[in-house]
């Protein structure tokens, strides 16, 4: 290598550095905002929050990025370190992206969805999509012309698409959801018609909140994750959010009167952290140092959530544990009446209480109201009505109100159209990845009545964690599994265990 | 007013605005390194917290900011709004200092500042100053360069002390320590020859942390502290941090084994906080929104720390409290036994644990010899000796190690050498307002005795808080008093106090 390369990939570096540094910051920021932060701290957190986001930005776009990236970028490829140009070109994907947007754009954006989130939790409260219809028609408007600043081959929805799953497009989801759909359904309905009905009266045991996080710390510590490198603390919508590989933090929600909502929010939670805890500290504060898509990173919570934690293997060993914290509350529930309850189905109409067999057409419908609504098919003032028609159709119950329907999920409020396919991919990677390991770990099932899960986190490290961002989803699910997305893999999960649960 | 100048003071707060983000971020990334932070996750803040001190650094040297400092002082005197006025020259002040640094000498001593203060603490754990020497020579090189890029009229140290205390000279310092030092060594002399000899050992009385927890509390809130726009954490080194007037958080230690440390420390760092919370709000993210100077900054501190809270009307009010959380510890402890047991005076080794009566001469010593340091009369490989001569001198006793001795301050091993006069100065000035004070509030017992301190609070904020940087402690001092700074009051204060208790 010569030494002109190897000084500019040192300057690229530091480069990369510095904006990590910004996002550090920001970071930890918005852990504390949503942690530990006094309630008149808000307003003024969320001015200096836009403030820095946007010297974030201006640093993006700045000719300096453009200079090393495009530097870097004209070497032959033999010439440069191989994951710096990784990182050069997905770094230049980033600039393309924010130097089509007016920095002045940007600034009243930010500003916009940080005003709206706000509002959404107001509107949520008083049950008034009136109130917060406004500031969607307004996110609505800067997304479409995003859309179009962006470009886009069919769809405008693919260009929004492009920050959340990259690769991914409207005609390539339209596939996998109607496959999906159409072996869901009649599942689902068998479901609704069994006469198995398990008892759920068990899941609404008082269960102190001290208790409830000294398990949720045992289950961290048996996943794996590190409490040196990282921290559990309360929060009202959970997270987890990595720094740096040495600084994961991990949140959870104590509902005293529900243990599952801490239970699987921790567990769920734990497994993106273990995707940050385990990125390679070689490319750390770089922008390889980054799940590789927002699907990914779902498949990693949800593995760990659902074929995981919701198995009756893991719970074999960990019940024990549960029922010593939970006093004398679980002491007449035996551990099959136990994992028949954690498991129970059917439709309902909060998406983040919805079950794992129910969860997807959640997230369809809402897939088919953005699509729409970014194309221009149907406005923000058709949504509650949209809403409540698409609920009949894919989960055959409607919503007795907005707050139980269309205000129920904050993302819109920020603006972010394009997101929630990204938990259905989740879903259908969880599958794909655990029919793949179970093939490299055949006693997985062992392993977890064990309470051995480090197999399990290695295996996810060396197929997913280590490459951080420097593989597209599709080549992440392609290499670990054999195969691109399909969504089979979770149809046949769902299928065999709740063919079981429900006797059908 | 004009549009330009309307124009120019908008712009010149949204500059000030952004600069304060990033003080913002700062202050919470220091914050958390010293209380949430997990254990492998500080070398990685630390490189984050110099890259971005480094880009403030850039902000405020920038042309930006030299263009709309002299544009607005360009303006005549009226045309301007007078807050503005002095925000810019202020800033002026900060632009012009940091603009005579090099920048990579900047961050060089940054980097270097904050790599040594993490070997101070090996240092001072393995009791080796020659540990630490090399770092303190290279900050000690810096601080006599720095002095020189500042300029000076007669000493070198005058440019360093105007970094903590605008106005103060090393001439000034000089006097008024002589005049205390010649007054108070006679009292020091007597209180420790008298034969009165307060019973201490109930200050060692086992006291849980999580009661401990609720007296600092409590306190916190009878000193009216707003914990909606604050909290209270636990840390290894007590401090309170206002990162705007909405979020003021205050950090304490706590001493199963001597419940003074967590006591003392919380109301002397409530009284900083105090200070914080009610700078005025219209100037919140300039750099008017900050204390006057760290020796007014510390008055208030010491202030609530020792003429309140180790005032015996205090504890009239508030001793039945503490004795509930304490179980049954001091049942059968006067609140004269208490009084005077948390009022014991006599030479120590250690700063920070030292008494009212003698913490001033742990000062002068330092003082002394950073003067000489500076001035290039001592090298820091004298230090060790020195600091044991000015011990023996001072204070009558000799340190039996370095650690108990030079190394037992974290100050120099981030290069703050002129910082340490301000913990006198607050001291002074701490009882040179509690003569005016009691002038204006003549039944200042009376309103400790019922628990009232939100009048004392008042005058807090009439005389100092709400002027934040606006003022200079000269003019602060002055306008508060009727007087510039005066020891004779310190020394009055002291006389009475100890007098009394050690029947002189």
């Amino acid at each position: 290598m010569s030494h002109t390369i190897n000084k500019i990939e040192q300057q690229f570096l530091e480069h990369m550095y510095t904006m990590n540094a910004y996002e550090q910051a920001l970071g930890l920021m918005e852990w504390d905002a949503r942690t530990k932060i006094p309630e008149k701290g808000t307003d003024d957190r969320a001015e200096a929050v836009g403030r820095l986001s946007t010297e974030l930005f201006q640093l993006t776009t700045s000719d300096k990025t453009a200079y090393y990236v495009d530097t870097i970028l004209a070497y032959k490829e033999d010439e440069v370190t191989p994951w710096i140009r990784k990182a050069a070109e997905e770094l230049k994907k980033q600039y393309e992206r924010s130097v089509r947007i007016p920095s002045e754009e940007y600034q009243e954006y930010s500003t916009l969805a940080a005003k709206s989130e706000a509002v959404w939790e107001q509107a949520k409260e008083a049950d008034d999509f009136e109130m917060l219809r406004p500031y969607l028609e307004k996110l609505v408007e800067f997304s479409r012309r995003f859309a179009e600043y962006w470009g886009y081959d069919k769809h405008p929805y693919d260009a929004l698409l492009e920050d959340y799953e990259p690769g991914m497009t409207t005609e390539m989801l339209d596939d996998v959801f109607n496959r999906l759909h159409k072996r869901l359904q009649p599942l689902v309905d068998e479901v609704a018609a069994s006469s198995v009905k398990p008892d759920t009266s068990i899941l609404f045991e008082p269960f102190p909140k001290q208790k409830q996080t000294a398990v949720s710390s045992n289950i961290l510590r048996r996943m794996t994750y590190d409490f040196a490198a990282g921290r559990l603390d309360e929060t009202a919508h959970p997270f987890a959010l990595g720094l740096n590989p040495s600084d994961v933090r991990v949140t959870t929600n104590y509902d005293e009167n529900d243990f599952r909502t801490a239970l699987f929010g921790t567990i769920h939670e734990g497994g993106h952290a273990l995707y940050e805890q385990n990125l390679p500290q070689e490319w750390k504060a770089t922008v390889l140092s980054d799940g590789a898509s927002m699907g990914i990173h779902e498949s990693q919570s949800l593995f760990w959530e659902n074929v995981v934690g919701r198995s009756k293997a893991f719970w074999e060993y960990h019940y024990d544990m549960l029922r010593e914290e939970a006093g004398s509350a679980f002491d007449d529930v035996t551990l099959d009446e136990f994992y028949r309850a954690i498991n129970t189905a059917g439709p309902s109409l909060i998406r983040i209480e919805a079950d794992e067999l129910t969860y997807t057409l959640h997230i369809m419908l809402r897939y088919e109201i953005e699509k729409q609504l970014i194309n221009g098919d149907i406005e923000v003032k058709d949504l509650p009505r949209i809403w409540n028609e698409k609920m009949q159709e894919y989960l055959g119950i409607t919503p007795p109100d907005d707050s139980k329907g269309v205000l129920q999920d904050v993302h819109w409020s920020f603006g972010a159209f394009g997101y929630f396919p990204s938990y259905a991919l989740g879903y259908m990677y969880a599958a794909q990845f655990y029919d793949a390991l179970r093939r490299d770990i055949p006693d997985f099932d062992t392993k977890l009545q064990e309470g051995n899960l480090e197999p399990i986190k290695q295996w996810m490290t060396n197929h997913v964690h280590q490459y951080g961002k420097s593989k597209t989803p599709v080549e992440i699910i392609k290499e670990a599994t054999g195969e691109s997305i399909n969504p089979d893999y979770l149809l046949d999960y769902l299928e065999t265990k709740y063919r079981k649960l429900y006797s059908l």
